[in-house]
């Protein structure tokens, strides 16, 4: 080991000519990108070919960021020592006239941020170095003053400026007048492109821009190879807090104090002629998932022309043509040896990291290299088909393959897609790549600040660009969907989009965009900012207007697949959220085991509630127990037949039937018609009906008559729920079916509210039973646990209630005194203070609401040792929530239809996680 | 001892002749009643001349109504044997025709409960055993025929109607009808008393009663005398269950499963003759508390006579002479010799009881019998008076001064009376006996039903009766004070009014009831029901009209002199909730130790407070950060100024200033003209107004943008207000004061905000502390537990905060999910049902609202061993809710100014509570 003097830290690793101070498992303290350099190094089953290099540790980043932009002391000897390796296996020195050594210098954080952090290339060139090179290069002399200019341009602007925290203002940063001077001269000379530059014109422009860079930034370029190689380094530490990748990481939710690396490495040139090549590939198809090798290259470019997307790349083989491409020589045809290396290299690359490779290499006059390789992005579909595939490849074990697929990604297979038999009859107005799944329409904007307005208006938008850079991360996330004109699979806009799993279409070349007069121009048509667009992000259409969206998911006979090893290995139940038939067939194609939460007033709410809205609202202005029971009586068959739908569709599965819980007056009408009407068939007057309405009115209605409350000082009107709910399953019984209702009392806090409901529920029980004929019906009694007094008294609760289910909206809404209708005055501002990391609504605090649930259960329990404990609400589909329910011990989790498979796979991972 | 057999249960207790079964411990098991015959009786220092007699215990009740009305197998035995036993003492025999023993047969709880259960005399008088007791009477026939009409007449009605289970129409009933048949015998006659009925007369009704008995209860009186006796003891336990009982009993608090022992004890006589009397008499003042002894006498009566108020009693003593019975001679000068027995017994009953006794007696030919004794009621100002002179006495500990007055006694002398000035000045048109202290003044209504009615109608009411009896009650509550025409100081109307602490007139004979007109007519007047009366309950005045009150209660020596003791044993400060330099003065004259909330909000609601409500509303209605922080700047010197003033009052002790709580826009005007001269103020138009005020709205304000929400939202308004605390306190401190401020931030649920708004604290003391060039400002920094997660997590607010106050009323809210605007609909319904033993809003619900507070305490003094933690809000002033804070370990409550003197004796309570 060349690095790490006597007794101080090591904050340098090395690696390169087959062996290497770090591995993979190093990521915290190497980054990713220096961890696997690090691997294909040097790990005995790969030592491919990486140019060698070294890793300055994240903890320089640390100590950086602690002790005022400074660095440890032995830092310095340590970096000298592993340069002096890299001279050595390279045969060239750094600064050396005659031989001289490049380096890039590149940041490598523990979790990728694709472009978000700075890199200098070609570090070590200077006016002493530049004929060593061109010697190198076979005399090559254009190469080499165009990597002295690509230095010039890439160092001046982000070590002199950026890094030195200059901030010019629009247009006047020093790329930008670098690039001015480069366009005056190619005005001047009549050139068409940047290939027409002689090797004179590229000498030429890196005077003018050091004179111009001395000009601006008051600071000789420097032409020291070690004031370059420490110029760099400080700019990478210093982009890890720059704007672009502080705005990523908060997207990202990654760390503010995990630091990057800093990755130093021999310059390899794709760029020294025709015999020279760069490309990217990935091991599988990371828009589908098939297991072919999948990639594009570029002959004589350097990487980062690949990524930009300012030449289309050629497909790496045959496999990865595209309408796109299919013109271009793939890398097979044209190098046929190095691409069976390369084969062999992604062969041996699977079956050492067991999972999908994202590659870059580059070729230097025939010489292939491997200058980066990391788990790949995947989409959705992808991460679902390969985690099966692998699986039957006995690649991984099944607890691999469930890990491999996130809840977001397996989100992005139940997204809406195109109606297919709409799309059918459609001609796409463009084609480009297929670059993020499902479809997506919205109102078109050309600007990423656009997007975030139009999305804060409550617009759903498309944004449509150019191409996207870093800076544009946070209009992405507003926009339903992301069209581009240029750039390719790997390019910034396609890796962004499918690390999100949003419909994206990349590359669409036919596609004319003009920022200036914000429009679009393609196919013989314009359309204009606020003009509506659809994209199918899985095949690369691009559809003028607005096409209708359907769900296909339940269909996909992978996801099956998938959720069934899921299955086999999660604990916990999942239930859906379901009020009609239609969901709950729903449901139970998406897997749900039973219904965790039937609300028995969406029947006044939705089609077909006309008359038995009218009859409630009868029930709730009228006055005297007389009137009330009449309203009561016209209701019951309205109620029953509601249920008995329901139940019959999930029939054998256990039915969560909750009893009335909102507050009446959100039922009282507004309208004067409807008022006169109810006002007519009560007969009462009008200012009757108003008083009675306006009885109704409460201060804080979420906190007021509500639940069993309602249910306490009406107690006909649980009565005739319960009835309706045990003569629907009566008659079900005497179908032949296997009805098994649960029936649950809302906002209870009390274990003496839950004595007074269950006489009743007793009551009409035997009732029904005698009225039938029956032996018994199969049913339980239980509460909602959503006021967080039923939580402290739980084990009270319990000695009556057979199961509890957290209503984890309202326990959130009390326990933190949040009403949610109003919580957008300030919300907004916690999130951004930091003051609350989530949206409690969302995810649920564990924190807080949480201990509170942990508290309901274990006295719970405490009170009866059966007890089946659930959740219902919108928490029971989010992942973070569902893995705190299976902490905590709950039964089984209900949400909504659609966050069924989500839910399993939370559930599933839930399991995993504890065990590791 | 006579009673008990072989191996059975003792369920008799005998007590007479210088010895008991039983003693005062045994309250629980022989009833108050027979525990203290029990102990004067037998116990060495008393041996009192008790009349013989039995007690059944209360087992036998509970017996009773656990096996449907039967009794224990050993009970009868026992019972002969007890009798046997009496008979022996007696020398006469039960149903013997030569010498019978008869007995009374009476009710007797554990705790007191007057007039509400039945009770038979002369028990064992029949036709055979007549002459004998003729014989005893010294040939006294009318007396034997008086008797046995009684017997009849109580029996019939107790016995053979009410716990029969009869309930006859309005009027109808058997004692109605009997009393209707000496009506018209008398009216008959011309008789104009029921002295003026014969020996004769009086065996004509008897024989007329026994036959209308039979046609009516369809049953004949029993003439056996075991028959009668065990009727008698039939007829107590089922009163236990009566309506008036019951009824009693919730008011009271008294447990219906404590039961009720029976008392059959040897009949003695005050109305055998002039050589005959009976009273009841105090051993102190009742009503004062004086050292006096203090009570009333009939000659040849019953002692259901003087209780029932029919003859106004002559007084015990010259001591016991007031304007009502001043003409009537004393005790102590017709009987001298039995008036210093008696007055012997009081100093040996006070020395034996250290309290203050309540005693019956009955003189039978020239004989002192005791047939009762009990710890006596007594008002609040009594109450304090007795415990402050036994403890001078010596003849209590300070300890069992301070559990002698109750926290609702202490309230009484609290309690306003009527203006003296005005007093003086005013004639009164009656007057009666001050039977209830303090003043009050009502509509007058005459029927206990109205009483109910009215107030159900929010109205105040006198209820004015003839006299009043247990049927009464409920209408006795609900009146602001009591006046009756008859009846004397032990008069039912009397009793309960002095257990309530209700103001009470009683015995006033001057007026004139007319039930039928709902007319009063005294000193030649008339007012009719609904008119103004006015009550000095602690002089016995009646006045015509409205009166003004006022209270002197903070000039009461003997008060302070009993909270001094108090003081001297309590652990738990008492400070107060008070808002301007007023109430803080009073409070402190009160004995408050200190601030323990201070609303800044108050300054916007009351007198004076028209400027800087309409700066707040510009703030609230502001749209731009800079029309807001010019609106804050305008707000400074109000919001400094009035801090400042209540700051000075409490020199010295810590104040706690809670930040900015409400929702602003419950400060929006809703007047138009207040409207327009805000939208003229802001330059902008009323539909700009509008808009802006409709912005605020919230649906559900309690847990919408309030408290801290505020601060954080709007940094600026925090920022005000703490400059605005510090700079008073620093000009206070240059003006040589001790200023000690507090700040509070409410509605606090994370640690983050209180880091929030610590760093505005933190920054502007620092401010402050430079610009007055002090060294430093005591204060401190903490935050409201009103939010139930706020408990949750309150090891890591402790972090931040210093102290804690617990604001149980929103912790109320939102723990139970209770909105108190909206609980009306409900909480009637909750307590009727008894789903909650009180209104949690007044007293804590410990089991779920304390616990989270205890979770909160628990977890806020791991964060902070030091942690102050207190209680703001309304239930610091209840006294169940003090004595919880006591032993959750509170360091101090804070309660309105009036409520301080409670607070303070509850919390030494609470002490001495938790020793026993």
């Amino acid at each position: 080991m060349a690095t790490g003097s006597k007794g101080s830290k090591k904050y340098v690793y090395s690696f390169g000519g087959g062996k290497a101070d770090g591995n993979e498992s190093m990521k915290n303290l190497l980054g990713g990108k220096g961890a696997n350099l690090a691997e294909m190094a040097g790990h005995k089953d790969l030592r491919l070919p990486v140019p060698p290099g070294f890793t300055l540790t994240t903890e320089v980043c640390t100590y950086y960021y602690h002790d005022k932009r400074t660095y440890p002391a032995a830092l310095k000897e340590q970096v000298n020592k592993a340069l002096a390796q890299v001279e050595k296996l390279m045969g060239r020195k750094f600064g050396d006239p005659a031989s001289p050594l490049l380096v890039s210098v590149r940041s490598g954080a523990r979790k990728s941020m694709p472009g978000m952090m700075e890199t200098v290339l070609n570090v070590g060139l200077t006016e002493k170095t530049i004929p060593g090179l061109i010697k190198q290069s076979g005399g090559n002399t254009r190469f080499v003053y165009d990597a002295y200019r690509r230095l010039i341009t890439m160092y001046s602007d982000v070590v002199m400026e950026k890094a030195a925290g200059i901030e010019p203002a629009d247009d006047m940063g020093i790329r930008k007048q670098l690039e001015r001077i480069m366009d005056k001269l190619k005005r001047d000379k009549g050139y068409s492109g940047d290939t027409d530059l002689t090797a004179d014109d590229l000498k030429t422009l890196c005077n003018q821009y050091k004179a111009r860079i001395k000009e601006v930034l008051k600071k000789e370029f420097p032409d020291n190879p070690m004031e370059q190689l420490w110029g760099g380094i400080g700019a990478v530490f210093a982009s890890w807090n720059g704007k672009r990748a502080i705005s990523y990481r908060r997207i990202e939710g990654i760390p503010d104090e995990w630091g990057t690396a800093v990755n130093v490495q021999t310059m390899v040139f794709g760029n020294m002629g025709e015999d020279s090549a760069t490309g990217v590939a990935f091991t599988r198809n990371p828009g589908n998932g098939e297991n072919g090798f999948y990639g594009e290259y570029l002959i004589n470019a350097q990487g980062e022309d690949v990524v930009a997307g300012i030449r289309t790349p050629g497909p790496l083989n045959s496999y990865s043509r595209s309408e796109h491409n299919k013109s271009l020589k793939t890398l097979e045809g044209v190098m046929p040896n190095l691409y069976r290396e390369l084969v062999n290299f992604r062969r041996r690359l699977e079956k050492h990291y067991h999972d999908m490779q994202d590659i870059e290499f580059t070729i230097e006059k025939d010489r292939l290299f491997m200058l980066q390789c990391r788990s790949g992005k995947r989409n959705g579909p992808a991460a679902v088909r390969m985690a099966v595939d692998m699986l039957k490849e006995k690649l991984i074990d099944k607890q691999t393959a469930v890990m491999r697929v996130t809840p977001a990604q397996l989100d992005e297979l139940l997204h809406p897609i195109i109606d297919p038999k709409v799309e059918l009859a459609h001609k796409p107005m463009a084609k480009g790549l297929p670059a993020g799944p499902g479809g997506a329409c919205g109102q078109i904007v050309f600007s990423a600040p656009d997007a975030v307005e139009w999305k804060k208006q409550g617009k759903k938008v498309i944004l449509v660009r150019e191409e996207t850079n870093p800076e544009d991360v946070e209009g992405m996330r507003a926009a339903e969907a992301i069209l581009t004109a240029r750039g390719g699979m790997t390019s910034h806009a396609a890796l962004v989009a499918r690390g999100w799993g949003k419909c994206c279409v990349v590359g669409c070349s036919a596609l004319h965009v003009d920022y200036n007069k914000r429009e679009l121009k393609a196919d013989g048509k314009t359309l204009k900012e606020g003009d509506w667009l659809t994209l199918n992000g899985t095949k690369g259409n691009v559809y003028e207007g607005k096409l209708p969206m359907i769900d296909a998911s339940s269909e996909n006979r992978l996801l099956n697949d998938f959720l069934k090893v899921c299955d086999s290995i999660k604990k916990l139940g999942v239930r859906t959220n379901a009020d009609t038939p239609e969901d709950a067939t729903r449901a139970r194609e998406f897997g749900a085991e039973g219904i965790g939460l039937f609300r028995t007033e969406h029947m006044f709410y939705g089609k077909g509630s006309h008359e038995p809205l009218f009859i409630l609202r009868k029930m709730i202005v009228s006055k005297t127990l007389e009137e009330r029971k009449k309203a009561i009586d016209e209701l019951f068959p309205y109620v029953k037949k509601d249920i008995k739908g329901t139940i019959e569709a999930m029939d054998g599965y256990p039915v969560v039937v909750r009893l009335l819980d909102p507050p009446l007056h959100e039922f009282v009408p507004r309208e004067k018609e409807k008022l006169e009407q109810l006002a007519e068939d009560l007969n009462i007057s009008m200012d009757e009906l108003a008083k009675r309405a306006e009885n109704l009115h409460e201060s804080n209605p979420m906190m007021g008559h509500r639940g069993v409350r309602l249910g306490v000082t009406y107690p006909e009107v649980s009565e005739m729920q319960i009835r309706a709910i045990f003569e629907a399953a009566a008659e079900l019984i005497k179908e032949g079916k296997k009805p098994y209702p649960e029936i649950m009392i809302p906002v209870v806090c009390d274990v003496k509210e839950l004595n007074d409901q269950f006489a009743i529920y007793k009551k009409i029980y035997d009732e029904v039973v005698a009225k039938y004929n029956l032996k018994s019906i199969k049913c339980m009694f239980g509460t909602m646990i959503e006021i967080p007094r039923a939580a402290i008294v739980a084990d009270r609760l319990a000695t009556v209630a057979q199961f509890f289910s957290f209503g984890t909206n309202d326990m959130t809404q009390m326990g933190f005194g949040f009403s949610r209708d109003d919580i957008g005055w300030f919300l907004p501002d916690y999130l951004k203070k930091g003051i609350l990391p989530d949206d409690p609504f969302q995810t649920i605090d564990q924190e807080g609401i949480g201990e509170i649930i942990k508290i309901g259960i274990e006295r719970g329990r405490k009170g009866r040792t059966d007890l089946e404990v659930g959740i219902c609400g919108e928490h029971g589909g989010d992942p973070r929530s569902v893995e705190f329910c299976h902490k905590v011990g709950m039964d089984y989790v209900s949400c909504s239809p659609f966050r069924v498979p989500i839910a399993r796979l939370a559930a599933a991972q839930a399991v995993l996680k504890e065990k590791i």
